[in-house]
């Protein structure tokens, strides 16, 4: 497919991401950017191969969950900061997964940092800049029609299920995994498909040797310098999965 | 019962009540105040005759709960402002039935204002004034042990019961349910029972005439006298109820 698709107009521009549309309308272009963002975009830099290296973590998990069984979005990568992507449309919520205390969690229920749950604990935030994205229960989401009951549940279920094959990826890589979010979208014929992305961006990832971020925590909390942060992520993981590139 | 029952120590000071042990381990006294508070507390002023009304208004619901097969901790009325109630250990989750859109929840997701719903949502709150009493969901409760999912499921089953037994109620009374909070508590033998109290204090009751509120809106937003608005909710139970007190 690689040499025949072509850019066409800008569809979307989230934090880090731009969308385009393509020749095909079932494909979508997506263009990582060198830019980080935090406290819902009011803080924007720009951070060197920021982009090319979450494309290249996020495209790297995504064919491994495909790999195993977790149907995805994810098409095939194009270059150092492009992927394509199979077209769905969004269901306007956040999944969390958290299988630890950390961030809004840890500051809401005053826990203690990293105390882990026996089971992973599940959250969905409503997607609303206006709103600023509220956490959101399933009750609630149906009331408003944001997405039906089998929906959540396929979304719930998918959501561990991930879970479960990001911690044994992370685990090899001798990282933990403390949360992630993840989106989804639904395909014409309505089925609930992973879609967005997974990275350092998106994923609390804590080195089990150091205790030390491995992940966007590093530029909320100015720990230090996230591309070389993001370069020990993508080179471990390379290295579990066999990555040549 | 009455003519035996001792009132003991003072086991808990709430917004509007006082807990006291009595000479029965499993019955304990509580005192309606005639004290109004909001903001969690923060602004709290003395409002005649409103510990009279609740302890009227919640015993006269408590009640015909009872008799409509929903069972809860109520024993009897002993005076104008002490009611006997068995003895339960409170789960500390504040769950919340809403018919309609109002209060945290019209202003979280900028819904029109009593916009119904076509099923009614349930929440929850976790009790901590530490915490300031968090929204919290299902997988929430489960990792921290605030409840069980059997206990979870328990109180979702009863808190709609009541919500159909008490918009039928008020349908009578000519007054709209928008919304109202229950509390639960846990028997020795580990039955979810239906504690706390019912009245204008925790509904969100709108007459169906007037449009006006007839809760503690009314002290909230400064609307007008509590307590002639709560005489009025009475006389009109009173009314459904055959009430001759």
């Amino acid at each position: 497919m690689t040499t025949t698709v072509k850019k066409g107009e800008l569809l979307y521009t989230g934090k880090a991401k731009e969308m385009y549309a393509t020749n095909y309308p079932e494909v979508l272009w997506v263009e990582y950017l060198d830019q980080a963002t935090a406290l819902n975009g009011k803080r924007k830099v720009a951070v060197e191969e920021k982009g090319l290296l979450n494309n290249r973590i996020s495209s790297l998990i995504f064919k491994d969950l495909a790999q195993h069984g977790i149907q995805n979005h994810f098409i095939e990568q194009l270059s150092d900061h492009v992927q394509l992507v199979r077209k769905v449309k969004m269901i306007p919520l956040e999944t969390v997964v958290r299988n630890a205390a950390s961030g809004s969690f840890e500051r809401k229920f005053a826990t203690p940092h990293l105390m882990t749950f026996e089971r992973p604990v599940l959250e969905f935030f409503y997607k609303s800049d206006a709103l600023d994205d509220p956490f959101i229960n399933d009750s609630q989401v149906a009331a408003l029609k944001v997405a039906d009951a089998a929906t959540v549940a396929e979304m719930k279920r998918q959501a561990l299920l991930v879970n479960t094959r990001l911690q044994a990826i992370f685990a090899e890589m001798n990282v933990q995994l403390v949360d992630f979010k993840i989106e989804f979208g639904l395909t014409a014929a309505g089925h609930v498909l992973l879609a967005d992305e997974i990275s350092p961006d998106s994923c609390r990832l804590v080195d089990k040797a150091t205790q030390k971020s491995l992940d966007k925590d590093v530029f909320r909390k100015n720990l230090g310098d996230l591309t070389t942060v993001y370069q020990e992520v993508l080179k471990r993981l390379a290295s579990v999965e066999g990555d040549q590139q």
